[in-house]
């Protein structure tokens, strides 16, 4: 082995030279079948770059240093050279790197000229100022710009990062070295043209870009740059926004915008301008906590298609390793394993000319191990196997919107999409008002059920049939209210345009089972649908929880509280369920309604707050049913709350816990397994008439608000059924 | 170079003994940063495996060679000795390859006690029997067997084949190679446990998984088979269809299971059976003509998710070549570049532990090409790059059904499927009969129409207000007759569950403009409506098409022939036509017919059959004018007819021509770009109303039947609008 790095090294060496690649094969005696294979990983490393460092300005700065610490491309170069990828021999520097793996790049400072591709004469020119600057100015300056600091070395360590990063993209371009890695600081992907900002002085990536499309006209025509640094790159965006030659796809965090750099311009709808557009991807992330299974998710929906329709000439990897474990600024968990596969599925394109180079990451051991793991793939070893590969529901949610607003300008995005925006087409009717009309017809058919007059300050179509009653229920003894959600859809999109066929689309309305029932036994029954949306005159929605909220009360006010009925029971289906726990809190009804049932599903829980009656908590722990959708307890969820399965729950996990202490707000809770409120309705259909009927007959040999024995033994029943 | 090869041989010599891998480590003074890197890729060749051959019976032996030619595994080893790979020194076989790039890997006969592990004892002995058989008998065997063929060293090479992929496999498990290649035949994986089978005698890869999985209990647990012969490997499949250790995966031409081995085993919803269930997963291609394009796409989408999700400990590729261009057997396009990137793709599982076995592929340039692409990328070449990367449309809807049957195994196929087989659930009710109710409200309250007593010989909820009728059409001059699909549908269902919310879905029915302005105009209107499906109570649908060809006969019949009406106008959307044409063509209609309008957009046009009638094939020509969606003139179909944009027209593009020749048959077609038909009717709306209402005026004036000169002046109209 020894022998044979010695002379790959001998080989290479003649890389370093302009004209190596033919050297090479002139100076054998065959010619090199594999000439790719024979390169070595480029390595651009300089301790110079060290000397940009925060000047010391007060006991705080020693005990905890700014987080772009000087250390750290040096330990991602000790990594490296304790894995035995280069030899340290002092460590004082790209001069004396020895390596039989990798090829050294020395970096030089970049000129005016390539600076003033990507940045203006004035930013230069104030960036170079700094080198003057009296440490007052420094800090003054310092403090007054967007996260960036100086001292009198930042002019040339930024210089020094920049030409750095120039010399191995050309390195990889002329085919010196198959691909590298340009471990520099400080970074670049947040410097705008006309602005330091994010620790960035020059954009690296976007100043290389340029330099490269300018000199190597033949060569390269087309750059995708990958920027998976956790911050979003928005001096490599700004620079490419409108430049149909250089695509740029980032993943980062977004959180609605309150992620560093903080404006709307990392979201996925930002997809370039002018000639431009189209050639921007944003993956903005929702939320810290994003792991390997949404990464390699995002890469082989989104990423991968795209770039290899792209199919560039040169890929640059703006490489942050800022989402790594133990980054605390990134607060996300992909491994080294996982930044080995995603730079193994980038090495396929562009013949394998890649060049990562280092922006954030400041966790100096996450960032020395997630380099290493880069590197390794890099110099051709094999990835590590990934674990527990599951995309979470907001990275699927996240790609989905990145494919629906990319469906425009990539082929391969728009498959399954071919219709767009049909909301703006004509005839179009919202499927929710012609599903309650329908339903309206069907109620009336089977029970003669009617509309209730209710009075509106406004108008929407999604308010006729809101309310159906069967006739006379007002004089009926018992009155059953149905509360619920619209009913539930199920189609099977064409795979390739997404059309939706009528014969392929289910509708599932459990509730009509429980109309029947109320309706055989002489009930009244009132029937009221809670749109999750309202078709408003000005297509204004109202809020949907407000509006059942209000709709219940005023329901009871008018109709259910003046009428002859004795025993009341409510039934509330999904979201639904939070006008009639609005209703409990706020009117004294306990004297008439004998129990609660909801079928909530994976909806969230509301609880009570009893405005009328302190005694309604108790009252609704004791007399009701909930049936909650767990997880835990379900097969999907066996990755843990982790999987994208268990995510469907939303984050209302915390009030899934049964009926104990404060919880009693929320009722007497049963978990159960069934996922879909239909089969929920279904399967429970025995079980609840049965307790409704023992409740509303029991209820009559019982003098009024006399509950303490019939909830003993519902208790009981519960127990057994929970 | 020279040295550098030299070198690197002599530190691989090494690892073709068993430690070789260890040696290397304690013979260099420190040890090797990257063992993987430093490995060879493995070749596996041996001139004797060409002894097999088919008897020479006939002279069409000579001029027509069978398919599983000698010469295919020389070829190959040709191409990658030309190419540098291997140095070729007489190619007289394995013993004297000598190459800086590559590992040989020596064949050897695979024992009895090998193969047994997979097939049965009498299989063995079937196989042996054959080395000491006469040419009739070899004769026999090879008239009466599964296309395989036998001569007196068909057992000696088959073992030589079977034991070469098994050391292949071994040394790539004991990291003697980073990974391999064995160009080995005859090939395998047709072979079942008992019976050879499509030139196949032991199945090669099976035997070599169960001895790896015997002798390497530790270091291999689980193994992934992917076979991307263009035919199904049904043998392999059988082998492990029980076995949770060993997934399956193929993609393979299927064509409805009448493509070689042409039994439905190949389809995409065998799955495996008992602890082997969901370690199957088949793409079973419909048609020949699959390319790049398709096979990166079912990569992307089924093949790498389940790979990594699986997370095997070696991956065996089942390589065949046939699906390369020049392939007549095979009749696909996978181009050596894609050969290589999905090699590539491979590579990232298992840590890089990949053996190729070459299976099927019999145009001997294609082979050798195909392979050479394969290779280049294991010893790590960089994949060439892709062109025209678009999934065709069937290719979308293959994978789409693989990924919904394999929802049920795989957590990374589940996503957008969480709601199963909703079709059984309780309650549902098909969307088209609830629709349908709603439409006839609408038509009801707006137009007072009704119902039109129609006599079924059957019950189906969908006959329900299919027919809808103007009170008194009968007693109009003018009828306006409009048959139609059901509206249409168009939803964003949720990314993660697949559910689709009522606030989310819109229907467009773009037929009731033209109803309001029939009724408007004080024209009678009938309104028949032609599911694409019919909820019977059985629920076996009838066929739609006769269906709406006899309701629009039983409505000409009994109503509208014995109407008061001198002028009728048709207007038919999407398939409803075929009932409009097929009426033209059965009843004498041209004296009271002034005008058919059909707005086809995507859908076939359906050629008149003239029965009844001779010129009406001509009349129809020039009284119509038929909307026809055109690909060719669409901006999604710039990839050519070949993307599956283009692909959505389906296969009636034959149909497209304009009214020429036969064609008038299809009446006077208009292309038109709109892909959307409710766009295309309210685009059109203006134009068309114009037309109808110059018919249907103009024709008072005119006596029944004069309608040469109408044409004429229509004809012009036509062309400027087309």
């Amino acid at each position: 082995m020894a022998a044979s790095n010695g002379s790959v090294t001998t080989s290479l060496v003649g890389h370093s030279r302009p004209s190596g690649a033919l050297q090479l094969k002139s100076s054998s005696n065959k010619p090199n079948p594999l000439p790719f294979v024979a390169l070595k990983t480029g390595l651009c490393y300089d301790v110079r770059m060290r000397y940009h460092a925060k000047v010391v300005n007060s006991q705080s700065d020693y005990t905890d240093p700014h987080p772009e610490d000087p250390r750290r491309t040096y330990r991602i170069y000790k990594a490296l050279s304790d894995a035995g990828l280069v030899s340290q021999k002092g460590a004082s520097g790209n001069a004396d790197i020895e390596s039989e793996l990798m090829q050294p790049i020395p970096a030089r400072e970049a000129t005016e000229e390539e600076v003033t591709l990507t940045h203006s004469k004035e930013h230069w020119d104030f960036i170079r100022s700094t080198a003057a600057m009296s440490n007052v100015q420094l800090l003054d300056e310092t403090r007054d710009g967007d996260s960036v600091y100086f001292n009198n070395d930042s002019f040339f360590c930024a210089k020094l990062s920049c030409g750095g990063v120039i010399d191995t993209c050309k390195a990889v371009v002329e085919q010196k070295v198959k691909n590298a890695m340009a471990v520099v600081r400080p970074p670049g992907h947040h410097a705008e043209p006309c602005k330091p900002a994010g620790f960035c002085m020059f954009n690296n990536v976007a100043v290389a870009s340029r330099v490269i499309l300018k000199e190597y006209p033949e060569q390269v025509k087309k750059i995708l740059i990958l920027d998976w640094d956790i911050h979003h790159g928005n001096g490599t965006q700004r620079a490419f926004y409108s430049d149909p030659n250089v695509l740029y796809i980032s993943l980062h965090r977004h959180d609605g915008g309150k992620f560093y750099p903080g404006t709307p311009f990392g979201d996925y709808d930002k997809c370039g301008e002018g000639p431009g557009e189209g050639r921007n991807v944003n993956i903005p992330w929702p939320k810290a906590g994003m792991r390997d299974g949404d990464y390699i998710y995002a890469f082989q929906r989104v990423v991968m298609p795209i770039a290899l329709e792209f199919n560039p000439d040169l890929v640059i990897l703006s490489s942050g390793f800022d989402a790594a474990p133990g980054d605390e600024l990134g607060g996300c968990f992909v491994t080294p394993a996982a930044y080995g596969h995603m730079t193994h599925m980038l090495k396929s394109l562009a013949s394998g000319k890649l060049a990562v180079v280092l922006e954030g990451g400041y966790n100096l051991d996450s960032i020395a191990t997630s380099a290493l793991g880069v590197v390794k793939v890099l110099i051709g070893d094999a990835p590590l196997p990934l674990t527990n590969m599951y995309a979470q529901h907001e990275a699927v949610q996240t790609v989905d919107n990145v494919i629906k607003m990319q469906a425009q300008y990539w082929r391969c995005m728009k498959i399954g999409r071919t219709i767009k925006d049909l909301p703006g087409a004509p005839a179009a009717e919202r499927l929710h008002d012609v599903i309650r009309r329908y339903q309206a017809v069907q109620l009336f058919t089977s029970f003669s059920m009617t509309a209730l007059p209710i009075f509106r300050d406004r108008v929407s179509r999604s308010f006729e049939d809101q309310v159906l009653c069967t006739p006379g229920f007002q004089s009926t003894k018992t009155i059953v209210v149905i509360v619920h959600d619209p009913p539930q859809f199920w189609a099977e999109p064409d795979s390739v345009t997404g059309e939706i066929s009528l014969h392929e689309t289910y509708m599932l309305d459990c509730c009509r089972k429980y109309v029947q029932w109320a309706y055989e036994r002489g009930y009244g029954v009132v029937d009221i649908n809670a749109p999750e949306h309202y078709t408003d005159q000005d297509d204004e929605g109202l809020n949907p929880q407000a509006a059942i909220q209000d709709l219940c009360i005023y329901v009871w006010d008018n109709y259910l509280e003046l009428s002859d009925a004795k025993n009341f029971a409510f039934i509330s289906v999904g979201d639904a369920s939070a006008g009639v726990v609005y209703l409990l809190g706020h009117r004294e009804v306990r004297s008439r309604m004998r129990t609660s049932i909801t079928f909530a599903g994976k909806q969230p829980l509301h609880p009570i707050m009893p405005i009328m009656d302190e005694f309604i908590i108790d009252w609704y722990y004791k007399n009701s049913r909930v049936y909650s959708y767990d997880s835990a307890t379900s097969a999907g969820a066996d990755g843990g709350g982790s999987g994208f399965g268990a995510g469907g729950n939303g984050n209302s996990s915390s009030d899934r816990s049964s009926g104990k202490g404060p919880k009693k707000k929320l009722g007497n809770v049963i978990k159960t397994e069934i996922e879909n409120i239909n089969e929920l309705m279904n399967g429970k259909f025995e079980e609840v008439t049965e307790l409704l009927e023992g409740e509303l007959e029991d209820s009559d040999s019982e003098s009024e608000g006399e509950i303490v024995q019939v909830p003993e033994r519902k208790r009981v029943k519960t127990q057994e059924s929970s």
